[in-house]
């Protein structure tokens, strides 16, 4: 063995036992989720330059420590913050297997390993999704498995324009709710058609797209001479987590000749349980289904899927048909690149395919469960607080709610929105700039919210009621 | 320690062994670049099935070993098929500790050692390129970094866009050479432009675009009505490794304002190198640049920087401020979702910077030139073997070549054609299936042609002299 081999033996050594050390420390609630610092102090914190002469490999773990004592904690069970949260050996191993073997799912040829197990996984969650014959495709993160929906639906309505673009005087219109994500009106602006292309369907109480207010809308649009072509329901909704009414909006959409989108991103999961699964009641009558394992399955980023009812749509949108990547002949089935917007794509199949063989349906199931129990849990002990209050009440895995200090609770109207607005902005502020729990806010009806997410399991209800406490006092 | 933290423990030490051999391993010459299995074949040799109930965390080393024993070692100094090849100890450990943090880029606040670390990459690009207030962003890969460059461009060019669309009347043209990699025509798909929106430019005897060309076609649009605003030049072509004339096209784009774009998703990091950084002079007078380096610089895909002269382009374009990311007076200098395409996005700085703290600028300029040297080296092979014939001869890290048995050496024409694109057809399916070199072909003037890339530093003289003898051979 060379020397420079010994020294990379010794490397790799340290950095499992690095891994091990990182994924135990993070289950250590006297830790802190972050350690907060400005990004010119964690500049010098890490004394981040970028040398000409190289350090040699010795200097890399130096790097990797520093690295994850600054990074924020994202399997500890106080983070709260983004849709995803815990780890999963399995899924890390592989992908950590996927990056040492280093290759790209453009061909079979390149990638034959990631190419099949892809294809199995696909297989897997079509079936889920009620899809017989469809087919997809892993994505770089469901803003662009999103935009590739919208693609085909272009491709679908308007057949000339891969060739040729738009005709003049053709206004083709998209609909999604008041609260979806931005990625469907941001790719109603890639595709050329301009914001104003999409129409936001107001929403019921608990945030759930309102299906008769989409067949109004619909035939507004039309009078007016658009041509409305596709629809995006949410199935967990970034703030909310509501799961807009699929099979009313899939009548609608079939009406009117739509084509009708799942972003299921986030909920997509859902369909993984028998108890929650009625949530996505009506998705195998949808054209298309986002799914990211990389949320509630907790696989690490990125992982999502983009499928198809039916076969072909996405060749059809984006395939190009590269001589230098397809030879003659080759089989569509099995060279994947001509499905997506990238050439070159990083082998995403090996981390969910590890996790799967670990968990099975069965694991995921349970975890999936265990999620909706966590968040229905919380819930109930906000009902029983005084000084707090639930928006948006529904069953799903994010629990949005507001907080007024005692003395302040007097107050009504508009006031008492402006004072729950200040405070939950400065509360959850301090309790991320002293690490002890990161939870995010966002606005809804004009006022800051808190939003939990449950996306750990092994965030339990004393991590609950410590949040809720940690809130009080910093109040 | 529980049972279960013991069994994590052993299974990470397990995964670094497994690795340190795999990189061992893949440098051995008596192993193959491939066992070739038809897919279906390859099914059944993984025992791919997705359990319903799981099998444990200790049955996945098993599918690691099963993985690497099936994939393409692209590390080995005979894989040649791609424009990526090599592998990096450090770069690989960087993208293992992201994976582990898993976190993602959409905020500082998700992701503050990824933020700071990705800006001071990029600045260290941005200097390379000769962009001195450039700012820009990692990407899932060149495809989509380029689609990046077309939405700025078209954002300029057409400032209405976002909000409504193109115009009725507005036909937008960009440019790009023949030779140029399809995801920029697909940009021009996904824009909404129609593939006929993207003109291509005619090419010199080794693959360059030929300015003169450029300008003659610019102004035939501009007579028929179209609107000229969006030139890739092309620093490496996919196939022949050609490098555009950047300052010739550069001049050209500033007189008919065009946004000048450079693709140098494989030959951006010819930058790195004083003795063939004078291929892409002119660089600074671009508009933004694609380079990557998971290509020449070894770095585990993806790493795709996109990259723009001005700040401002890209937010401009792409940005959504949406308020549950972006909290009130959100620094766009430090929260850089509104730049990208995405929303979740891999933390894909880290492997980066590992690498350049072990290189340093001038271990990368090294492998640079290896690269160039290597490639050069082996044209001189290829001129003084008989049967052997350069095609679009340049200096890059690219060698295209054509090969006739001796039978055969007496054709001429099309007749001589036809039998070189045969043998390289069935030559390189041969070397495939019994795993000795893994190296690609594609169409140039009608005909097939090898293409061996100079992307692994420890490929030798040996290796290629083997891989002409294995070519006679087969021939």
């Amino acid at each position: 063995m060379t020397e420079q081999q010994a020294e990379i033996d010794l490397l790799f050594e340290d950095a499992a036992r690095l891994a091990v050390r990182t994924l135990r420390e993070q289950q250590d609630r006297s830790q802190p989720v972050v350690r907060w610092l400005e990004p010119e102090e964690l500049t010098r914190a890490l004394e981040l330059d970028l040398p000409v002469e190289g350090r040699g490999l010795d200097s890399v773990m130096e790097l990797a420590r520093k690295t994850l004592h600054f990074s924020v904690r994202t399997g500890h069970p106080r983070f709260l913050n983004q849709l995803f949260g815990g780890s999963d050996p399995a899924a890390i191993l592989g992908e950590w297997i996927a990056t040492l073997s280093n290759t790209s799912m453009y061909t079979y040829e390149a990638a034959p390993v990631g190419t099949v197990v892809e294809a199995a996984l696909i297989k897997k969650l079509c079936n889920y999704a009620g899809f017989r014959e469809g087919e997809g495709v892993f994505a770089p993160g469901g803003s662009i498995s999103n935009l590739m929906s919208v693609l085909a639906a272009r491709q679908r309505a308007f057949p000339h324009v891969k060739q040729h673009g738009l005709r003049d005087n053709e206004r083709p219109v998209m609909f999604a709710s008041a609260e979806s994500h931005y990625s469907i009106p941001r790719a109603g602006i890639i595709c050329g058609f301009g914001q104003s292309a999409t129409v936001l369907v107001p929403v019921d109480e608990v945030g759930r797209m309102r299906a008769d207010e989409l067949e109004r809308l619909i035939t507004e649009q039309k009078k007016a001479g658009a041509i409305p072509f596709y629809v995006a329901a949410t199935a967990g909704t970034t703030v909310s987590g509501a799961f807009d009414p699929i099979a009313e909006i899939a009548a609608v959409a079939q009406r009117h000749d739509l084509w009708m989108h799942i972003d299921g991103s986030y909920g997509g999961s859902a369909l993984l349980s028998k108890k929650h699964r009625a949530l996505l009641t009506g998705s195998e009558l949808a054209d298309s289904l986002t799914w990211n394992p990389h949320k509630m399955m907790c696989i690490p980023i990125s992982s999502s899927a983009t499928l198809m009812r039916e076969p072909g749509h996405l060749v059809e949108a984006m395939g190009m048909n590269a001589d230098y990547l397809f030879h003659q002949n080759a089989d569509l089935q099995w060279n994947l690149a001509d499905r997506t917007l990238q050439c070159g794509r990083r082998v995403d199949a090996l981390k969910l395919w590890f996790s799967w063989q670990v968990h099975g349906d069965r694991g995921f199931e349970q975890r999936i469960d265990q999620l909706f129990d966590q968040a229905h849990r919380f819930r109930q002990m906000i009902r029983e607080r005084p000084g707090f209050r639930l928006i948006r009440e529904q069953e799903g895995p994010n629990v949005c709610f507001r907080f007024l200090p005692k003395s302040q609770r007097e107050a009504h109207g508009e006031e008492r929105a402006r004072l729950e607005h200040q405070a939950t902005i400065g509360i959850r502020s301090q309790l991320a700039q002293d690490g002890s729990f990161l939870i995010n806010y966002a606005s809804l009806d004009g006022a800051a919210t808190f939003r939990m997410v449950a996306n750990n399991p092994t965030t339990d209800d004393s991590d609950l009621s410590a949040l809720l406490d940690a809130i009080e006092a910093e109040g």
